[in-house]
């Protein structure tokens, strides 16, 4: 028997965002994998075990995972948001190559999910809606000068930038750094957006400014969207405020 | 009455790819706006009015809908894949923007959905596993030189690149121009990745390096993701190749 390995994107919290896709292979799995906090977000079912493992052990769940499926089960791993956006779907490729030739015919199958960005630009406007990056601040896998010549190239090239992983117990500096980094670039009142625990309960999302942006306003639950040039704050009494950035940009220096 | 306007994301084809969400506002809508594909995918609802327009009349959809939910109504507009990448959540804030002040006081809601580079990653493995930029190729709405220079500061920053819009009828020459100037950054062996029709029947994915990636391969329905240095591609005998960035990136030059 033919072992099978999906790696399924919870979307954010809620499970008003996850995929019918996602709901049948959750269902049909013999075994799940994952962070404890997005396992707890799968409904419990009979016969179906659930292995929960720290945050900072992915190779070690990839792996685990992996050996489980070659065993012949339907195993699944689970990730908040979209597995391929700083998820599984990399540390399991990672430990396929790395692994033995049989995890390369085990049957994989990456299932998408709204990530993180989205979740939150929907709530605010449409501040993704040009050219915009994508980046991790965690420091724990690439160096930092690596980080800040990324924020460099994207900002002085009018991307919008979507920072993931802005902070955790171990790293406290980094936000505060990039953002610094930042200002070197874009002016005074770029939009930043701080979108904590969105489709959770505690959900919290905040607008403010490049200059008045403050670091200590995220948690490892917050993903931060910095705006470019060209990104725009619609004021609405009554309303929070919409962010968007115009599918238009007329000049090269946007 | 205080009307609602709906901005929803369709995902990728299939509807397997919708959220709860989107499939519970959908219902909900009394009148639908979008381009006549996407309007084609939603299932008929007695009672609900279709207003079916070119994909080139993003402007005048949003404010036909904004009007309409300004007369109390419950409307929804429909993107493909996820509305605030590169799709009507924008353009409707342009509107608003513009707009009489009665349409900042509308429920505007934006409904998330699975966007194009994130069903084609999937497919294929990890390709977004580590950083990467998401850059429309179209120069309706911007200069050609402000693509190129953006093209130039993320492939030489070691961000992954996805590419959408890549080709039309009225625009033939961008792709090949686009590749062509990736190849002065990233090595001929670079995996790159053509995305089609994802999650629809006539889905075709197939995985290519900058040095033999052809243009004429993408159609108006192609995602092309271009690696990094870092990216890496799986052979696997009897299985199509797996193609992903590792989480981890050594070196600053990466």
């Amino acid at each position: 028997m033919s072992g099978q390995l999906a790696v399924i994107g919870l979307g954010p919290g809620d499970a008003r965002y996850l995929t019918r896709e996602a709901a049948e292979v959750l269902a049909a799995a013999q075994a799940l994998y994952g962070y404890g906090p997005y396992l707890d977000r799968v409904p419990p079912r009979a016969g179906q075990v659930c292995h929960a493992s720290d945050n900072r052990e992915e190779g070690a769940r990839a792996q685990a995972a992996l050996a489980h499926a070659g065993r012949g089960a339907r195993v699944a791993v689970v990730s908040g948001g979209d597995p391929g956006v700083f998820a599984m779907a990399a540390a399991v490729c990672e430990a396929i190559e790395a692994g033995p030739p049989s995890w390369r015919a085990l049957d994989l199958l990456v299932v998408p999910g709204v990530t993180a960005m989205l979740a939150v630009a929907a709530r605010i406007g449409a501040p993704l809606g040009h050219d915009f990056c994508t980046l991790s601040l965690s420091d724990n896998l690439k160096p930092w000068e690596l980080i800040e010549r990324r924020l460099d190239a994207a900002a002085s090239a009018g991307f919008v930038i979507a920072l993931y992983n802005p902070v955790s117990r171990s790293r406290p500096w980094q936000l505060g750094a990039a953002l610094e980094r930042l200002r070197r670039h874009l002016p005074p009142s770029t939009p930043v957006v701080f979108g904590r625990a969105v489709a959770r309960p505690e959900e919290q999302v905040t607008v403010t400014t490049l200059d008045a942006a403050d670091a200590s306003q995220a948690d490892m639950a917050t993903l931060v969207i910095v705006g470019s040039r060209a990104t725009r704050v619609i004021a609405r009494s009554g309303r929070s405020p919409l962010v968007y950035t115009p599918r238009a940009a007329a000049e090269v220096n946007a």
